[in-house]
């Protein structure tokens, strides 16, 4: 009799119970019995395999659905980016105006099909009218500008109270990034709905609008959370998948991967990022799938072509010039200004959550009944800016395209902006950023010296000062921003922050190394009409540096950056950033915004990262406590059905360690509450004879049964026979270890073979906490 | 008192005992009790810091080493691989001529020193003399012919010898590619001296000359192997790393991708191969460090610059065309050619490795007494040849130079030919394999259809002639030359034949579409004077093919591709040929090369990645069996030191548990047989009043003694406490996943809390070799 197993349930002679083997909402899953699970299903394919061909097809394509699954997640994902992507552009550009061949054209396919534009002035052509001059005729003079400007809130404000309108009504799960939810999520929490059809297509609309509407948020974390909804839909269709939660979770950290590959055109970056932030067990054949999907993706994306035929990728970066060594010492403190604006920005933002009483909390999270998690309760405190999501909306909206407006840097989108700073000035741009006096002998200069160095003209000194205000907007309204009930990436934001700051040191780098190019340090590398210095290089350092304070990925970011820019020589510079930067964040605060946000949620994940030193035992961490009662046990045979009922009613325990007796309290296994009710359920119903006073039994052999007692109930199918123990005096520091890399949910404690107490995950998680002498806020703040 | 801890030993009253504590040679270290030390050392150094200035110094010096000695990882590899490339290239070159100007020059260096050289005609220059001109004073004719031919089989055949007999006369470990031993090294095996000094200048000396040679053995594998010993090496400089045998772990793998880095100037390549090929353990930490490791050694090898000028990376890669996914087809066959080639070459060389009898296997693994590593004993049968490594080496090299100097595609090294097939035809190219039909109106043609479809001229017939032979050559020639007793790795040779294969293709494909391109499926993409079909492209997706089917690499193997090409569009046909390949090889045979040497070698390496299915229980697999005798346990007291000792010496087991008494059987600790003899000779030695009739005590109150007896022996101080257990029902699926995960050397086996019997990591290796229904050698025969 093969009853063991920590996933096999029933006795070879019962067929498993209905309602047996799933797990309740807000629960943490068992990963040794779901992996277990797996590989009892995959053995009985294997095994029929060998009877007929049809079962042979079948292992066959078994074997394969991964695979495919794959392919129909990165061409779903794929689609939906890229419909994300054209309808966001041209919701974008109708705050400015409107197309007269067709409203359906953005700016750029509205003059890209006119033959009036010009080389210089593409964005110039009769049929794009802006609102000022469709409505009062003219473009120029202060009326068209303030109808251009109250155009602009109006769109902006539409915009952005759909968006909440519909995350209000219908999808509370749509706000925020998701990123936070889908790491716990893949660490093992059930959180149905989370990922659900609805979610997907209320996100989706969502987003369009709060991208469009102008408010600081960017697409990439949503982008993320829309792929593991397609994922997750996709799963229900594959009984593999389906049916068990660990196969499930794997496909999701791949379709995290698949997120980050659309949004940024990174397929490399983006398994790196799914590697390092999102996956709790990456196995090697998830590497794999991962890649799979993430190019699959890509593929489709590029294929639907969102940006149309003149740029690739979704920034325009366009620079060749290598680096010197001496240039190490402004990117390292770029990474410096990096790792500070992550720290600030995560205390303000979180202390900005607190302040509207975290109505980022999802309600639902409140109500999970069974949850142990430790949510805060809803405090009388709550200001009336957190009870009215909408009007905060709608308030930052507004504070946002009134401020905006004024200065070009900010009225364009983040995407944008980021290409305008991403791109290196050559003769012929005419934007601002490029406004260095010209050569006086222009047509004598070969294409080399293009970029060489000059002196710094009047625009450029205008698009400084545009520049340097557009920063101190950007880091404000970004702190604010974060937390308001629409999807909301950071992504974006961030790099805004780092690439202004990045374009600005740049520029003054290159003026400083052309007043003195006889300085010692650049005497050699820099001389006069020599291009030394590229402030886009600074641009993308800066934006890779504020993304890594604020997110604390490093070589996921690095590759990530590295696909964006395509050349392989920036790599020194932009990981020299990511280090310093990370290096300094952590020294003000431990975790990335992510980890902020599961903690301030209160989830119950695991960090795999964390490596806090315990000095503690398991018994300082087990339940029961010294002044607990004693921890409820069955034992494996001498109780009645109304015993075990009661003790089952009187706790609210999840599952009962079952020993030998209560004197010798010798370990036999383990039993979860939600099946031994199924299973007392079902005798009830269909065992004869079965009442109150039959005596329930774990044990293998039958005792021999006194006549006329009711009959014997035996439940030792569902019984757990290889529960995990640990002993009393194992240091906290291998207890933790032994959680995260098993994935487990709970632990016995023994001492000397007897059963002491129990750990479960959410005890770690808590322990944890309390080590880092924090509860879940005060860190933010101290 | 704080006892417990895996890897805490002493009680805080004793200092810890010299001797305890270490490994002995082929022995598995304990993962678990290396991090516990390693993480109670930190939280020492934490501690102390807070004492003083010069602690806090020392503690932050400490947090940073880590750093420090991966970017002295970095610059060594580098150096020492620039060091390699540039004297490989020289000693090569004297197969064919001398310098003029000075013997230390290469062919290419001696030319582009030269100003008699013509833009076609790099390689023509006066200063370069064939040994025929330098003899006979003509390069024409038979006699200068012979002259050369016997000239190149003489360096040959002295390089080889050198070769060899500095391995046998000084380093034994440097021959093969290093890689399965690093493997198994990383996955917790102790193997002193296979990364030590003397090893890391053998083998850096005996590879650039095998190399040179011109043996078919590359060398990326050797380099891996060269980085780790650099890595090991200066190991011994940082306390951290030199005392905690995990940590080293942890750089060596870092080092791994240094290895890989350095030897195709691809660092992300190398993180992602240290990933999924060499990790056993791969913290988050490590990913960073490995790759900041990586792109310190690829600068400082750029920066020395071995490829001069004209070059960038190990390969000269040259095209830019894209590809139809009409194409994916032929990318698929090359695929299937790569896993069969993969299989063929694994099977003929493992079983060519039988026949001289596993000459291959380190003589100190035979003569390690305490390894209970399944070594075969060397018996009778063994052949000539495997006794004489010398001559086998000989042999050898001259079948490959007698045959390889008649065609002009072998006689040149490997990295040469791949890159010449990996360079398309341009109008200007002279060599044999773009000998097309020059097109009438050459002044003509602009720039972009300079690569037009052609039809084939006789000089591209005569080439694929050649090229058909060589491809059966270096099939041949690589099957018979892995083994020998020089440094020799798998990856350039792999990659040879799959150029070379896809190459023919490319070639035929292009004919087919010129001489068909009316066919529907080349019409629309295809027609004449447009340049569809890059016979480099399908050369690069072969090599990927076939050294994806030799090593079953993917992901890693396809980034590293990529960054050999640099161009992102063509990752889709690399991945696509590589998993194809690797499904192939797989249903062939189901390991990689590497893991297959691992296997006839022997070493105690449990596959991180194997995914047998286990249907037996922890009972079936612990020691003891049924028929051995019971279990050897020493209880916690009641034991006298004499009968203590007895037990010792009448087993051999490694280490005791140590239970409540012989009938109850609880289990209360775990004794390592080592710490054992060490305290107990200790105590013999200062401890007054110790006889054979003191008590052993590992209790943690004592008894009271009576009077006159001798003094008790107190040994709780040696005892760890918290041992894993498992129960007896737990399913070896499970099982496996826990001693794969925690890194495990034994755990104990109960049974409701009464010990059962103990499972080592040998045990679960041995098993899963049942399992498999295989004795370590047939599976590869069968």
């Amino acid at each position: 009799m093969n009853g063991g197993g920590a996933g096999k349930l029933a006795d070879p002679n019962e067929d498993p119970l209905p309602g047996v083997d799933t797990y309740k909402n807000f629960n943490t899953i068992d990963w040794v019995r779901e992996k277990s699970k797996g590989r009892d299903r995959l053995r009985e394919i294997q095994s029929k395999s060998k009877e007929s061909l049809w079962a042979l097809l079948l292992s066959i394509s078994d074997a394969f659905s991964g695979w495919l699954l794959m392919l129909l997640v990165g061409l779903m994902a794929g689609a939906v980016a890229a419909a994300i992507d054209i309808t966001t552009h041209w919701l974008a550009d109708m705050k400015d105006g409107v197309c007269l061949v067709g409203f359906w054209y953005n700016h750029e396919h509205c003059c890209s099909n006119s033959n009036q534009t010009t080389f210089l002035e593409w964005d110039r052509c009769p049929q794009w009218q802006s609102w000022a001059q469709l409505i009062t005729g003219t473009s120029q003079g202060g009326v068209a500008y303030m109808v251009d400007y109250l155009m602009y809130m109006f769109w902006a404000l539409l915009f952005a109270f759909l968006a909440v309108a519909l995350v209000g009504a219908f999808g509370s799960h749509a706000s925020g990034s998701g990123i936070p939810e889908i790491k716990t999520i893949v660490s093992g929490f059930m959180f149905r709905g989370f990922l659900g059809k609805w979610t997907l297509v209320i996100k989706t609309v969502t987003m369009v609008l709060a991208v469009s509407s102008g408010l600081t948020v960017g697409k990439e974390g949503p982008l993320v959370h829309v792929a593991c909804c397609c994922a997750n839909v996709l799963c229900h269709h594959f009984t593999k998948f389906r049916q068990n939660e660990a196969k499930r979770r794997e496909v999701l950290s791949a379709a995290a991967a698949v997120g980050v590959s659309v949004a940024f055109e990174a397929p490399i970056g983006g398994v790196l990022f799914s590697l390092e932030e999102v996956s709790y067990y990456f196995s090697l054949k998830t590497l794999c799938r991962s890649f799979f999907a993430a190019l699959v993706a890509a593929y489709t994306l590029q294929s639907i072509n969102p940006f149309g035929s003149s740029r690739h990728g979704p920034f325009h970066v366009n620079f060749h010039a290598d680096w010197h060594p001496v240039e190490l010492a402004p990117f390292i403190l770029l990474g410096i200004f990096g790792g500070l604006w992550g720290a600030l920005f995560i205390k303000a933002n979180i202390a900005w959550c607190h302040t509207r009483e975290c109505s980022c909390v999802p309600a639902c999270l409140r109500v999970g009944k069974h949850s142990r998690v430790s949510v805060h309760p809803p405090t009388g405190k709550s200001t009336r800016l957190g009870r009215c999501p909408v009007r905060e909306v709608l308030l930052v909206a507004a504070l946002t395209s009134l401020l905006a407006f004024p200065n070009i840097h900010t009225r364009m989108s983040g995407e944008e902006l980021l290409s305008k700073l991403f791109d290196d000035c050559s003769l012929f741009n005419s934007s601002l950023l490029c406004g260095y006096q010209q050569p006086a002998n222009t047509s004598q200069t070969g294409r080399g010296n293009n970029t060489a160095s000059r002196p710094a003209g009047e625009g450029l000194r205008t698009a400084l000062w545009q520049l340097a205000l557009a920063l101190l907007f950007k880091m404000i309204i970004t702190i604010i921003t974060f937390g308001i009930k629409v999807p909301s990436g950071v992504f974006i934001p961030s790099m805004v922050v780092g690439a202004i700051a990045g374009r600005l040191l740049g520029v003054g780098m290159k003026q400083l190394a052309y007043h003195h190019h006889d300085w010692m340090l650049s005497r050699d590398w820099c001389s006069p009409h020599r291009d030394c210095i590229t402030p886009a290089l600074y641009a993308v350092v800066g934006a890779a540096a504020c993304l890594g304070g604020v997110t604390r990925m490093t070589v996921s970011l690095v590759v990530i950056m590295f696909e964006v820019t395509g050349r392989r020589e920036h790599i020194m510079p932009l990981l020299a950033a990511t280090m310093t930067s990370k290096w300094v964040a952590d020294a003000f605060v431990r975790v990335g915004f992510d980890e902020a946000l599961i903690r301030l949620k209160g989830y119950p994940f695991l960090e795999p990262k964390d490596e806090i030193e315990h000095s503690s035992l398991a018994k300082d961490v087990m339940r029961p406590r010294k002044s607990d009662p004693a921890l409820a046990v069955l034992t494996q045979d001498g109780m009645t059905l109304g015993q075990v009922e009661a003790l089952v009613k009187s706790t609210c325990f999840s599952g009962f360690p079952v020993v030998v007796s209560q004197q010798s309290k010798r370990l036999v296994g383990f039993v979860l509450r939600r099946d031994l009710l199924v299973a007392i359920d079902y005798a009830r119903r269909r065992q004869e004879g079965v009442v109150s006073a039959s005596q329930v039994l774990f044990r293998q052999h039958a005792l021999t049964q006194p006549p006329k007692a009711p009959p014997h109930l035996r439940l030792r199918g569902i019984l757990d026979l290889s529960p995990f123990t640990i002993s009393d005096r194992m240091p906290m520091g291998i207890t933790v270890d032994i959680f995260r890399k098993l994935g487990l949910r709970q632990c016995l404690v023994t001492h000397n073979g007897r059963l002491l107490g129990i750990i479960t995950k959410k005890d770690i998680v808590k322990h944890m906490a309390q080590i880092a002498n924090r509860d879940p806020d005060s860190v933010f703040l101290n």
